[in-house]
């Protein structure tokens, strides 16, 4: 599949990000979807990923929420630029809420509804902007991770869909009960769908397989159906 | 929705039940799904789960598993005949096999895949027909009751999906986990989704509203959404 989309330029509490903007054929507006990359930042990865919404009928941002374009050369670096995001929750919020403001400011999704899907820190980068109380209609984290919500989290507005590999090594059961009980209360609407025998990263083809880790076919189709459906339902 | 299918007399381990048979329109050989009851017995709401399953394209046949056509009165005949079918797993187990050797029989399902599902203990007995090793392609349990695998279980053959309420009184996080587990050892092939804010028996508008219990129209659309694609998937 050949990219359509284009890189785009947005400001997020006074820095520029350079995310990637992917737009359908045809007349909008359209309804409009967040893509949250996973830790190595935006990559050519996330970049199908908005192409293939913009596919399926979606204005799709990805986001930069590291700022600059940043992609980490290796997984050292990209946990070192995760790390210092974690460490200032409040800042992910506002990047994530950046996103979203630019994402809904465009003239292609006008009036549209908005939704937002991410990737391992691009997971809980959507979760926390739930937390945040941002407006917007649906939600997706794939092979999220997951911890106690910041300090100062509100009640979520969005409709939440949580995909995630059982033998997740960054999400083990007890990470997976901790954060339904946490939707349960603060919530509305929340689905978890956990897949057998599969780790985390379970839609990156890329992905080394070991212990808890790894590609699977099987949930990267069934995850990304089962997101399609869920857009389809809340997004139109 | 009218009723298209009948009843469709089959023996069972020495014992004639009274089963459903809906058979969808055309020219057959079709995939074939049994359809396992809740607590109550055959009854026709599992009967319209079968007219329904024809339309979409399957042969449907309505487990009969206390045998003799008996459908409880109140709920405390139910929970009384589904405790004597507790206590003899392998009895269970029996019932269930015969209802698959009666619907691989068929000349309408000739040569084609086998599915099933069950609502409530029909989960439960769906759950057990894998367990017994059954040759069946896909098993989906909606708001299944669960509990430690019978002695003498088997590797499960049959790809799983399961589908529960978060707030299920019969079926807690630990027994999710639980079960989980059980099928990450035994079974290749398996996935979970559960519905935030919803209860048991989430499918039947007729279940009382109470605490861990009660109908959900967007868990019922969804888990049908579900079933209907995992079975698409696989009896195809």
């Amino acid at each position: 599949m050949m990219p359509t989309g284009q890189d785009h330029r947005y400001d997020a509490d006074g820095m520029t990000c350079i995310g990637y903007l992917a737009v359908p054929e045809g007349d909008g507006p359209f309804p409009g979807v967040l893509v949250s990359p996973a830790f190595s930042g935006l990559s050519d990865t996330e970049r199908a990923s908005c192409d293939r919404l913009a596919q399926q009928g979606y204005v799709a941002l990805g986001v930069d929420y590291y700022s600059g374009g940043k992609l980490a050369a290796d997984r050292d670096e990209a946990a070192s630029l995760m790390a210092a995001l974690q460490a200032d929750r409040p800042l992910l919020a506002r990047r994530m809420e950046a996103a979203l403001a630019e994402l809904r400011g465009l003239p292609q999704t006008r009036g549209r509804k908005l939704g937002a899907m991410g990737y391992c820190f691009g997971g809980k980068s959507v979760l926390d902007l739930a937390r945040a109380g941002a407006e917007f209609e649906a939600g997706v984290s794939l092979h999220g991770v997951y911890d106690a919500p910041p300090a100062g989290s509100k009640r979520i507005k969005a409709r939440l869909l949580i995909c995630d590999g059982w033998d997740d090594s960054l999400c083990p059961p007890e990470v997976k009960v901790a954060l339904a009980e946490e939707l349960n209360a603060h919530c509305d609407d929340w689905q978890m769908l956990s897949f057998g025998h599969t780790g985390h990263a379970f839609t990156n083809p890329k992905a080394a397989a070991s212990k808890g880790f790894g590609y699977s076919e099987a949930a990267d189709r069934r995850s990304w159906r089962a997101l399609s459906d869920f857009f389809a339902d809340h997004l139109n």
